[in-house]
């Protein structure tokens, strides 16, 4: 739009008064990482210059500090359970001007049509949410989901302006053997995500070089070190049950701060809504020991630059004007967040318009889930704070399970695309003395995962999972709740103070049942076939190490 | 070539040798800026891994340093003398494997053509030479050169593999008024450079917002803190005239040196083969009080990134196998260089085919470079060590010129791309006793401009620049020196060392004459009409500050 670009000119020399100035503040600018006293203006959402300015309206901002809009570099939106409108109306109230989001879980439900739909449900919001394509659906070819992307699939979608580039390449393995189709979906774009827990040596330089650019797997700061010096961008990492910052603070410093960003990956309504979304990894940043003005580059103009978004990250000519003004508050506090020059309110809009999807399948008959048999069986041990398992090895007889003195429950997986095809397997670290609790979000194929003391009640909670249409549900004795995932199973179609709310009597009622901390969220990773060590899924148990289907009781 | 991937990705992963293992070297890591010990592994030119690699040739480094391949980040070629090849053969022995350049030069002659030429001439060469595409061709619309370039003859350029841009818009005027065949030009690509000498406040706003994203014209430290505090990337400049680094040392930190590159801008041949070219860049930075690893982040990583190569930059796994081996010596020095694992050793290639051009015009006749009159004169009065000019006003009569005891000349620009085009002026500081110098090297419409302190000697000199189809020349009584320049002009055909050569003698010829250092260099920019004060065109004498044609004689 020339014209646009001619007024901004003139706005930008002080020929013309700017829409609106903001002065008398603290600026941080990330180019120099240093606070400026001083002004600014903007004029249809873009600041046009820094320094003094006229306006239609002026604010004093009594010497405040304001930093540029914050930016997560790797987010599923379909884990915060909110539909992208209604996650952007959150986090936008947290300073969250723009988020880079990977829609994996959507895409392996429902393919094509669940990109198509996060595209359509991303626009006119105060967030601009760009998008990575999915590059690993299914996971890996041994998983079944609801949809196969080729790079055929996924080519029309490059060169849509909310489309950045090629999301996290999770299937390692199949990097490593160069998987023609998989490098095929890798060359679409210049802008490749990675995914690659604890990978290391000669197999990291062979996953760099066939051209994955950045990891926000590091669990471990050897690793990240590691991978920063291959060239990898660090996205630190925290959220729901990943909370990576404060083990990996240590690689952040002036000169690697430009190339690690923060993300958020998987973090529920809850967590956003209390804890914070980018602010809150700022915050434990800094608790972490990383000085505040490396975070807020972080969060600002790397993550900017990583992705190639010239047009944001600072508060500088030509760019917009999407800003957080700080608490006086010690502690890291955004006070007030600007998008595009606009205050922040978290008015609510629309509903979203989603076509449900059906669930294929019905509940399992008792006697598919039953187990027999004796022995060292394999169990998936959960490891608190983390999605890696660990595989364990323990003398079991199946007669004896539940075994609450141990801690061993069953653990159920029922493909959602196809009737009768649900494997069973044992699971320690989950703590519940009754009852059963079971989801339709389980990545990331998505089918439907139960853990429970009984089997009739791991039943109930997989059969209303399935008449929902997607939920998460907890099952104590008689008493049922649900937290319905109307939208693919996998979000809620409800405002997110709704689903904050019912995350908190779901939250309740695990914990009657004795649940560890976030249950939910574990049992959510429990099929995640590419993340060590041990998996369940509705063949049964897999080993990742070995890449295979494994019997639940060792030779 | 996905066969070539797969080839890399199994020698990264070390299932087949590598072509070549570099082992116990100091490694420079530009992610981090550490030094780390270690091997690395090349194949097909491309680093496959750094650790430990079996090759089919195993170097041992002896500890030695090593670092990556050098960039600068803004050049003009012909401002070397020598064409691409020459001088890709010259810099790769100092250690740079890429240059950004701007055929600014050839472009003002030659248009089209000179540009297709620096292409067809950049290839196959030890240093890949990306270009930005000239902006501002004519420099100014009064300028009269070879040719007017639109955004639609540069249109076509863009998407070629070896163009990255549009090169230094150095109309400022031009964008703060919206020129808007100007703003066509810059919004042809995503990555344009800028050139805004002095620029500051709200005017540097607008020409920031207009798209400009660098500045290599800093002279004050001032001046590039405030440009790169607004977003723009700082080249730091070390030409043949044009030593800012040392005034711009106190930016670069570890923060700011990812947002600095080195630049030479212009520099000529001899400069390179003696002092050196980013290799010289990195010793005045080091000397100037820059960290040695942010002055090597600067020229490796930080030039890369800016203009989005990120296939080079660092000694990571994909990049190219680009790199400088140190000698031992306290201070930094390339000891041996490798473009795509190859050892460079200069070997001379092919001469350039250029089509010859010619110049289509004859010597003036002795009566169109008299001067007749007395009074009130303009006289240009050139500034040591600058570019700009002094507007000196001088009581002259003209039968009294050449006027050696208050060294005041006659210069004539002759248009070198029609008959008959002829301006006159006077000239103070060139401090010539006898004889007279010619050149067709004038920015920005490289006429042929000639000075000396006779019209015979004079007319002989501008006879010699138009029968060699451009060169330099000096005259003294019948002896003549000339530096031939058969490309546009603008560059010798010669091999460097010939050049390198001419060079001396040309400047043993003019110390004779009595004229200060480097007289063809203040030469070169008396007719520059965008730099202020007094110029001389083929019209006569251009106020800047008018921005107009004056006469000699003040009324």
């Amino acid at each position: 739009m020339p014209e646009q670009k001619d007024r901004l000119i003139d706005a930008a020399r002080g020929l013309v008064k700017a829409d609106a100035v903001f002065s008398n503040a603290e600026l941080f600018n990330p180019f120099t990482c240093e606070w400026e006293r001083g002004s600014f203006a903007i004029t249809d959402g873009v600041v046009v210059g820094v320094g003094k300015y006229r306006g239609l309206t002026e604010h004093d901002m009594g010497g405040a500090r304001i930093i540029p809009g914050l930016i997560d570099a790797h987010v599923h939106i379909e884990s915060s359970l909110l539909t992208p409108k209604e996650y952007a109306r959150l986090v936008s109230l947290r300073g969250t001007t723009t988020v880079i989001a990977d829609p994996h879980e959507i895409a392996n439900v429902a393919g094509i049509d669940g990109i198509e739909f996060m595209l359509r449900d991303a626009k006119g919001l105060p967030v601009d949410i760009f998008y990575m394509l999915p590059s690993c659906v299914p996971a890996t070819p041994l998983d079944q989901g609801g949809a196969v992307l080729s790079a055929k699939d996924l080519r029309p979608f490059i060169g849509h302006p909310r489309v950045l580039g090629i999301g996290e390449v999770m299937n390692v393995p199949g990097v490593l053997v160069h998987d023609h189709q998989l490098m095929e979906k890798i060359a679409l774009s210049r802008v490749v995500d990675g995914h690659a827990p604890l990978l290391s040596g000669s197999d990291l330089n062979a996953y760099v070089l066939a051209g994955m650019q950045s990891d926000h797997e590091c669990t471990r700061i050897d690793e990240a070190a590691e991978k920063l010096r291959r060239g990898m961008y660090i996205f630190l990492r925290q959220g729901s049950t990943e909370h990576n910052i404060s083990d990996l603070a240590g690689i952040v410093n002036a000169c690697t701060a430009p190339r690690c960003c923060f993300a958020t990956d998987d973090c529920h309504a809850d967590m956003l809504a209390n804890a914070g979304h980018i602010d809150n990894c700022i915050r434990v940043a800094v608790e972490s020991g990383i000085e505040l003005e490396c975070a807020l580059r972080m969060a600002t103009l790397s993550a900017a630059e990583r992705f190639g978004l010239s047009d944001r990250g600072a508060l500088a000519p030509g760019r917009l004007a999407d800003f957080c003004v700080l608490s006086g508050s010690k502690i890291f506090t955004v006070k007030t967040a600007y998008k595009r020059g606009v205050e922040q309110r978290g008015i609510p809009g629309k509903p979203p318009l989603w076509e449900p999807h059906p669930f294929l399948c019905s509940a399992p008959a008792p006697d598919t889930i039953r187990l027999d048999g004796r022995g060292r069986a394999r169990v998936i041990g959960i490891v608190p704070h983390q999605i890696i398992t660990e595989p364990l090895i323990v003398n079991i007889d199946t007669r004896e399970i539940p075994d609450i003195a141990r801690d061993i429950l069953k653990v159920v997986v029922c493909n959602r695309y196809r009737d009768r095809s649900c494997g069973v397997g044992l699971v320690h670290g989950f703590g519940l003395v009754r009852g059963a609790i079971a989801s339709s979000i389980s990545h990331d194929a998505h089918n439907i995962v139960a853990v429970g003391t009984g089997d009739d009640e791991i039943l109930r909670a997989i059969d209303t999972v399935i008449k929902t249409r997607g939920a998460m549900v907890v099952v104590d004795g008689q008493e049922k709740t649900t937290l319905t995932l109307g939208c693919a199973g996998l979000m809620s179609l409800l405002p997110y103070e709704e689903v904050v709310s019912q995350q908190e009597t779901l939250k309740s009622a695990v914990s009657r049942l004795g649940a560890v901390a976030d249950p939910f969220m574990y049992l959510s990773f429990l099929a995640l076939t590419v993340i060590p060590n041990l998996r369940i899924t509705d063949r049964g148990v897999f080993d990742v190490g070995q890449f295979a289907d494994v019997p639940l009781f060792l030779k």
